[in-house]
């Protein structure tokens, strides 16, 4: 499946632009294109500050003017913190990427631009999208740094293209274990706490009951009954005895 | 509705902690703890990192060991992007963010463990938390920048607390036109086209038919129909008249 392009309208340090490519990398887009980048292209520590997505760099294009840059794309994002009171739709990231990932699957090719680190997009710039996406920040602090608002909308597009699996699973390295192997082990362990004196004898069955209720909370693996009666175990041959000779 | 806590364990660079207290003061999270920070604390170049979230760098507070930094916790994530071997449930981050807004819903607090730059967690910090935490990251790049994989968490704890509505909606400025004043506007632009020769006498039904799903495709509001009305209007005093002239 296609992605979409990220379009890095002036952008000017060295660290956020590296800080993109990374975060891109991260999400699985690669199409990075840069739009009169201040100061120059290519710049000195923006390498670095990929951390070793240089493929998203290295196949990085620059443009002159942002029309330039989004000539054969048939849908266009634009990124901004602030209204602008253009009769524009508004989207969330989430639902902007749900959007974006069926235009995509359609064959259509989708940007998304980001405007300037300290102003942002101009109105002007704004006005040749489809649509607006804006974060749900705080009032207090909205000000994302670019990378980070680039980070969210790869997240939300893996997630919208249903891409977004995991890499690993907590999936249990032992079967869990039956309830005879749970009933049994029980009956040790209140065993060895009435050889040790631990019940009040009018007590014995409710506490018993509440540690059930415990251990059973616990979910316990075939291997986490064979690791809690090796330790009753050794607490049976030794533990206690030596407390009391 | 209280938040939850931020756990650095041994962060080194100053970026990435200026980043992360950045980050989080997007979201709403202003509780940061530093373990053993690498090279001390305070670090230079931390405030300007943080763009103006110096609030949550005020408050930091350092602990020489992980255990003190969590002990007056109740629930413990930790975030890693590799696999432990251990037997302990592994979330995506917005699964995790809902079991945590339940748990500070109900009064207890919830930190969230984040390793060193290069190494991450230890087995042995991981093996203090609840569950796991990984991001869906791509297989070929799956290296989160540490303020990255804060920011995810600060993102979906936000829409996990209901708290993630955005700072503006796109809500229209004019009311939407009524059928009548659409119907009227059609009537004058093929009047206007049929005026200036622009349908082939067979095919003015058809093609009047597409120019108005064109339209209706645009959504009208009141003033866009006074817009497009103004337009017309002009035209038919003088462009086409001044061509002909």
């Amino acid at each position: 499946m296609s992605a979409p392009v990220v379009i890095l309208v002036e952008p000017q340090l060295a660290e956020n632009i590296g800080m993109t490519a990374r975060a891109m990398a991260n999400f699985g887009l690669s199409e990075l294109r840069l739009v009169a980048p201040k100061n120059g292209w290519p710049k000195k520590g923006v390498r670095e500050a990929a951390s070793g997505a240089t493929h998203v760099l290295d196949r990085a294009k620059v443009f002159a003017t942002l029309a330039e840059a989004v000539g054969d794309l048939h849908g266009l994002l634009a990124t901004t913190a602030r209204e602008r009171g253009q009769m524009k739709r508004v989207f969330a990231p989430e639902e902007a990427m749900t959007a974006t990932a069926d235009r995509i699957g359609r064959g259509e090719r989708v940007g998304l631009m980001f405007g300037r680190e300290r102003v942002g997009l101009s109105n002007d710039e704004v006005s040749l999208a489809d649509a607006i996406v804006t974060f749900p920040v705080t009032e207090e602090f909205p000000s994302l740094n670019l990378a980070q608002a680039v980070l969210l909308m790869g997240y939300e597009w893996r997630r919208a293209a249903g891409l977004a699996t995991l890499r690993f699973s907590g999936e249990l390295l032992s079967p869990p274990a039956t309830r005879e192997a749970l009933l049994s082990l029980f009956a040790s362990l209140e065993e060895t706490l009435a050889g040790a004196g631990f019940y009040p004898p009018e007590k014995r069955e409710i506490i018993a009951r509440n540690m059930r209720d415990m251990l059973h909370r616990m979910a316990m693996t075939e291997q986490d009954v064979r690791t809690f009666r090796g330790a009753l175990r050794a607490l049976h041959r030794r533990g206690p005895k030596t407390d009391e000779a």
